[in-house]
């Protein structure tokens, strides 16, 4: 089953579109509990309650070869004991062609992800690598929650912000590729207003509510699609080293769902 | 030694402004070699004909846990047998501020590069963690070389391509920063000239003289600093894929030097 179907799937089964985004850091849990443990614990306390799950690759690299395979161990986890629950690796990837080659044979292959974030700035030959994967998904930056997301993303091209054209881009892409989404983050629920404006009917990862603090209400008021979907409402640090994760990812699955 | 002197030191040592770069596919080399074993032949035959090494680390990341040993060897090595000769761990990364924390301990602690490329996209928060590592040299994606790089990179801005955009924003951070570098690709020499124009002391990565066609001579012309310098230029799977790689490098470091 493609990533897309899967998801739909989830989000209908757990009635949810909540993402728990997995970044475990050693340094903010008990000491000798693996990366691999720590995040088995969260995937079984949260797995009834979200639509996917998004491991960040850069926490896991950090502890070289042993975080590796600590990543590689989390996913399979998921696969095995939650087959309908998507994984998205979050990555944010892209270099020449041959090169980005290299990042599926990684991202898909080695740790069986279902979707990656992507970077634009390279263009679309830097991409198409991830595109040719058709099963996965491949979630572009567009708008990023981080303060400094205006650096470039909001330099104005004829009247237009660079985010609006990667967003142009991406639904003029994903007429033949199929399999794209975007990143739109919580923190500007304005800025989502304007993609989704030019994206109606891809599906937006959002990052940004929680610890990032972006403002839930507005942005599904404004990110939504019409059939009460269209988001992927990730969090991480909120949950994850919350006292008890399964309480903190119900409420929040609830409070999306209220808006819905 | 920051890495901008130490790079300093081994151009003038080696007079050579050559980097090759180690992007090892095991489907293009002997079974039964390891990527490692592969570099190893690579780095001792043109140790003393560059002025660094570029490992790419998704030919590594590809192989799993493996190539990220075999990656982490590479590096030990040249520090080990050569230590005079900086290593650029090419890897285009960044995120959130707290993610982009952890890809600092992946690439500098845990593989001990001297140096990294970066992606602009998501602006200075997302770079920040890097440019901290002040002994370290952060190389900042502006004009990349791959036949996409256009898509966004020269969209226009009241007049300037956004890739200019990038390069007046580093020039300033690099007054506080001091560590940074560019990417300007080899296979756009008009671009390079603009962008040493307004970026006329930053040292530039230039990756896409070889396989990827870039014209030396006036990529040289386009884009030495005054003293010869301010250049290093990249080949990889035209060198490490030679039937001679060692003749490879001295006939690419002789044609740099004819034109300086």
């Amino acid at each position: 089953m493609d990533f897309k179907s899967k998801l739909e799937k989830a989000i209908t089964k757990n009635n949810s579109l909540l993402c728990v985004g997995l970044d475990p850091d050693p340094a903010k849990f008990k000491k000798g509990q693996s990366q691999f443990q720590f995040n088995k614990k969260i995937i079984n306390e949260t797995a009834n309650l979200v639509c996917c799950f998004k491991p960040q690759i850069a926490y896991f690299a950090a502890n070289g070869a042993s975080g590796v395979e600590d990543l590689k161990k989390t996913i399979e986890y998921i696969k095995k004991n939650y087959p309908g629950l998507p994984v998205i690796l979050d990555a944010k990837r892209a270099d020449i062609g041959s090169t980005s080659e290299m990042y599926t044979k990684e991202i898909f292959d080695y740790f069986g992800a279902d979707a990656v974030t992507v970077n634009p700035y390279m263009g679309l030959d830097s991409l198409e690598p991830f595109f040719n994967r058709k099963d996965r998904g491949i979630i572009i930056l567009c708008h990023t929650s981080n303060p400094s997301s205006a650096d470039f993303q909001e330099l104005s091209i004829n009247g237009q912000p660079l985010y609006i054209k990667v967003a142009q881009k991406v639904v003029q892409w994903n007429r033949k590729y199929k399999n794209l989404l975007l990143v739109v983050g919580a923190t500007n629920p304005d800025q989502m207003k304007r993609v989704r404006r030019v994206a109606s009917d891809l599906i937006f990862l959002v990052p940004g509510i929680g610890a990032q603090g972006g403002d839930l209400e507005t942005t599904l008021k404004n990110g939504l699609t019409k059939n009460g979907r269209g988001l992927i409402i990730s969090a991480s640090r909120s949950i994850i080293y919350a006292r008890n994760p399964r309480q903190e990812a119900k409420k929040l699955k609830d409070e999306i769902n209220k808006h819905r």
